[in-house]
């Protein structure tokens, strides 16, 4: 018969897993077992500790939908995703720094022309992008790919928001023979990550706040090329120091300047990406 | 502005909960964060990998029903369950040791008389069931309840199976003046816990197999006394060195023997409750 104690139990599920195919697979697994069994011990979980975690995981992912992501939030509010994107996309010189995708993306966005306005007249304050897309020398980088999303001025994203046309706020662009784009938007806000699942009720609890930085989604791609998927943030904005997603690089943040002799904003960014492997 | 070194991200997730009122909430998701961050760290984890385990925890939270806790499943084929409970159950001689609850249990059995048959002459090994309640000093305990449950002959609990009767193989008794309690059932089979979601793909393409060897479950309580979650273990099962939950405790595992002069199996038990705290 097979009786463990603490540190048996440990060892034997770590065992369990000696004939695991795949070796990497094993690795994780084994390492799993360890961290998970070595947090258990060190805090002295309780039973009813445990079974709160238990419920906790399974209302975050039944909070889940096809535009709703809870468990990429929890990730988020943990810093794990900025981990594991600090880890896998260190950049040389000149290319652009990373940060989290977020859980608002949509894919099938639409292709638009340059000067388009993704806000389509919406409130905010009118803003125009431009900037080019450049190889880590400083060559522009022609027919790149910019998928582009917001919030819109009431801070919510158009998967959040029935109101909203499903693209409102997103539009994919192609850089020119110069590596050149341009298009029009409104100026992002700060804005609460969603505070109505489980990730937002435990931020709560801990005395965190839910706010992000204002910012622009972009996700940079080219053929030949490793896309990047990042931010640019409102230079200026009150929670560029305490992201509740840890995701501020200072190289992403940029000054929205009056445009001279126009009513409108303007930035302007030149993004560089490195050769694929 | 803040940015973060690798290092200097994990602190400041850290110091992100140094406002948590609660100090036993703010201690658990610190340590939490340290345990999650040095595993990433420590294992080089991929965004592909990263992409998995949200996409695992998704589809585990969403495989959860009233009668399916995918969860506790994870939590018990890691052994977290059994190490949570060897943590919380350190108990004195003369009390019963504690096993895993496990996904299974049903609340609402019925009340029934002693002697009744659980298995209401369905198919199986007719077995009599019987024995004590009684206090570490061997002391009998009136009215204390058992919560009875296991697998049909088909290795299908009742809430896993639209043919049987939502409280088949399932009852509670209350002990007589003697601490004594009796009941008919089937002599229990192994069985596989669920293969057809997420755990159960993992566990298959991790090369372990998914039985647990029979047992009949028992929550057993009293007023004045701390309630024990247990199995009895049938001895000479081909799965008590391997049960995929690492729930086996040497002094759980009992003979089911042929009853003098009867057709029937038989085992006795005398379980022991530790006064509560």
């Amino acid at each position: 018969m097979t009786q463990f104690s603490e540190t048996e139990l440990t060892e034997a599920v770590i065992r369990s897993f000696d004939d695991t195919p795949n070796a990497r697979a094993k690795f994780l697994l084994q390492e799993l077992v360890k961290s998970l069994h070595d947090y258990v011990s060190k805090t002295g979980l309780t039973f009813e500790e445990w079974d709160y975690a238990i419920d906790f995981l399974t209302r975050t992912g039944q909070k889940c939908t096809h535009t709703r992501q809870e468990f990429i939030l929890l990730s988020d509010v943990l810093g794990v995703s900025m981990l594991v994107d600090a880890i896998n996309h260190r950049k040389p010189d000149g290319a652009t720094e990373s940060t989290v995708l977020g859980p608002f993306y949509a894919e099938g966005a639409p292709d638009l022309p340059h000067g388009s306005d993704i806000a389509h007249g919406g409130p905010g304050e009118p803003t125009e992008v431009s900037g080019r897309v450049l190889t880590p020398e400083g060559k522009p980088i022609k027919g790149a790919v910019l998928d582009v999303w917001q919030t819109a001025a009431n801070a919510l994203y158009s998967t959040q928001d029935p109101k909203q046309d499903r693209f409102n706020m997103r539009g994919r662009f192609r850089t020119d023979d110069k590596g050149a784009f341009h298009f029009r938007t409104v100026k992002p806000v700060s804005y609460p990550v969603p505070t109505d699942g489980p990730v937002g009720k435990v931020l709560n609890a801990m005395g965190r706040h839910p706010m992000r930085p204002a910012h622009i989604h972009f996700i940079v791609s080219a053929p030949g090329f490793e896309p990047v998927a990042t931010h640019l943030f409102v230079n200026g904005d009150p929670y560029l120091d305490s992201d509740v997603v840890f995701a501020v690089k200072n190289s992403l943040v940029v000054d929205f300047k009056p445009k001279p002799g126009a009513k409108t904003l303007a930035i302007s960014y030149d993004f560089g990406l490195k050769p694929a492997a």
